[in-house]
C-alpha cells in the first residue's frame, strides 16, 4: 500500500513516519509513505502557499499549490484523496477498512480556515472528521487515519489475532484486561481470569463486554444487535439489568 | 498549564512537542508539556513494562510502571487522568474545554490490549476515544486532544477570532471558503464572497452552513436547534428543502 501526505508542516508527519509502528511497516516494504511539502509548490517571491478567507478574514490554503503537490504524487498511481475536516463523515472502523484497501491514498492536510472548496470540489473523493472537535490542522488526523489503516495491513500488527481480537470487531466494546502480578496494590485480578477454566474465561469476558456496553455505549449496543451476544444463556440473566 | 504525557514510545511525541503550533505555545511559556517514559520505571533485568493478559493472550502495560511514572508528575500539582481507549467518553467540543481549564492534564497511553484495569480504577479520571475505530496505540488521541486543548489557551492560535469562528462554535458546519486567484482553473469563486457587500455576505455563509449541516450531519442540525438560524428571514425558504 502507498500513503501520500500533503503537508504545510512535513517534520512532524515525517518524523511520525520513521517512529514505531510505522517505522516497522515502511521498513518493512509492506507500506510506502511519501510526505510532500506544499511550500515545495509555491508560487511567487515570497513562496505564498495561504492567503485572506473572501469575505470572511482568517487565512487558507491556496488551491494551486495543492493541486501541483496532487500531481507530482499521480507516479504512484491514481490517488484516492482524502480530506480531514470538522465537516466530514466521522472516522469509524468500517471506514478504515475501505481506506486499507486502496492502492494510493493521498491525504491533504488543511491549516487555519482550511482549503479552497473549488480544489476540495475537483480533487477530494472523502471529507473526513475525527469527531465534533475543532483542530489546528489536518496533520493529527492524517496520522491517526495512517495509524488506522496500516495495522490492518497483514505483518504490521504482531498478530493477526491482536487485530481480530480488536474492541469493535465484534460489535461491542473491549472486556477490561489485567496482567501480572495477580496482587497489586492491594488490588487482586478477577478469579476467573487466573483460574485456567476456558468456558468460564470467555462467558465472563462476554458478560463484562456487553455489561460496558449497555452502560457506556448503549448506541453501539443497539447498533450491533444485542440478539447473538445473548444467545449463549445462562448470562442472559445477569447483564438483563 | 501542564499537560504531562505518560507514553512507551516517547520520540514521536517529544518531536511532537517541539513541532509547529504546539513548539510555539511551549516556547512562550504558555503551556508546559513533560513526556515522561513508561520504561524510566520498569523494573527487573529485563526493564520490563507489559506483560501476557490474563486469560486472553496479547500484551498489555502493567499497573505498576504506570501509577510509577504518574507519581512521578505529582510536583506538577494534582493530575486530571486521561485514559485514551476506545471504549471511553467520544471527544466532542464541550469536553475539550472542560479539558483546557484543568491545571494539570496527564494522558496515559495504552499500547497492545490496552493497560492493566486496576490503574484505570485507581487513576483515571476520563476514559476518551476518538471514534469507534482501531488504532496501535494513545499516541495518537493523546497529540489530538493537546492539539485540540492547546489551541483554546489564549495567544497559542493567532487570533482570538479564529477560535471563535471556528467550526461548531455556532452549533453548525462551517461554510465552504475561498481564497485567491478569484478565477482558478476555470472555477470561479462565488459572486457574492468578492462583492463586497458584508451583508449579503453574512447571508450566504448562513445559507451554506445551514445547507451543508443538513446534508452531511442532519444529527449536529437536531442538536444546535436549527431555528435561531433561521430566524433572520429572507433565506428561511432557501434552505427549506
Amino acid at each position: 500500500m502507498k500513503i501520500s501526505v500533503i503537508t504545510a508542516f512535513p517534520e512532524l508527519m515525517r518524523s511520525y513516519a520513521a517512529s514505531s509502528v510505522l517505522g516497522r511497516a515502511v521498513s518493512s516494504g509492506k507500506l510506502e509513505v511519501r510526505i510532500i511539502d506544499v511550500r515545495d509548490f509555491s508560487h511567487g517571491a515570497y513562496r505564498q502557499i495561504d492567503d485572506y478567507c473572501y469575505g470572511a478574514g482568517g487565512m487558507m490554503l491556496m488551491a494551486e499549490p495543492l493541486a501541483e503537490a496532487l500531481e507530482s504524487a499521480s507516479g504512484w498511481g491514481k490517488p484516492y484523496v482524502v480530506y480531514p475536516s470538522p465537516q466530514g463523515t466521522h472516522l469509524h472502523q468500517e471506514l478504515v477498512e475501505d481506506l486499507s484497501r486502496k492502492e494510493h491514498l493521498t491525504i491533504v492536510c488543511g491549516h487555519y480556515e482550511g482549503i479552497d472548496e473549488r480544489f476540495t470540489q475537483k480533487y477530494v473523493d472523502a471529507e473526513i472528521s475525527l469527531g465534533d472537535f475543532v483542530l489546528t490542522g489536518g496533520e493529527m488526523p492524517a496520522m491517526a487515519i495512517i495509524d488506522a489503516v496500516s495495522r490492518l495491513i497483514p505483518g504490521v500488527v504482531g498478530s493477526a489475532s491482536s487485530v481480530t481480537e480488536d474492541s469493535f470487531y465484534g460489535g461491542m466494546l473491549d472486556t477490561p484486561h489485567y496482567t501480572r502480578p495477580a496482587e497489586w496494590r492491594g488490588e487482586k485480578v478477577p478469579e476467573v481470569l487466573t483460574g485456567g477454566d476456558a468456558k468460564a474465561i470467555e462467558r465472563w469476558r462476554r458478560r463484562r463486554s456487553v455489561e460496558r456496553t449497555l452502560e457506556r455505549r448503549p448506541d453501539v449496543a443497539a447498533r450491533a444487535g444485542i440478539i447473538p451476544w445473548l444467545s449463549g444463556g445462562a448470562y442472559v440473566v445477569e447483564v438483563h439489568y
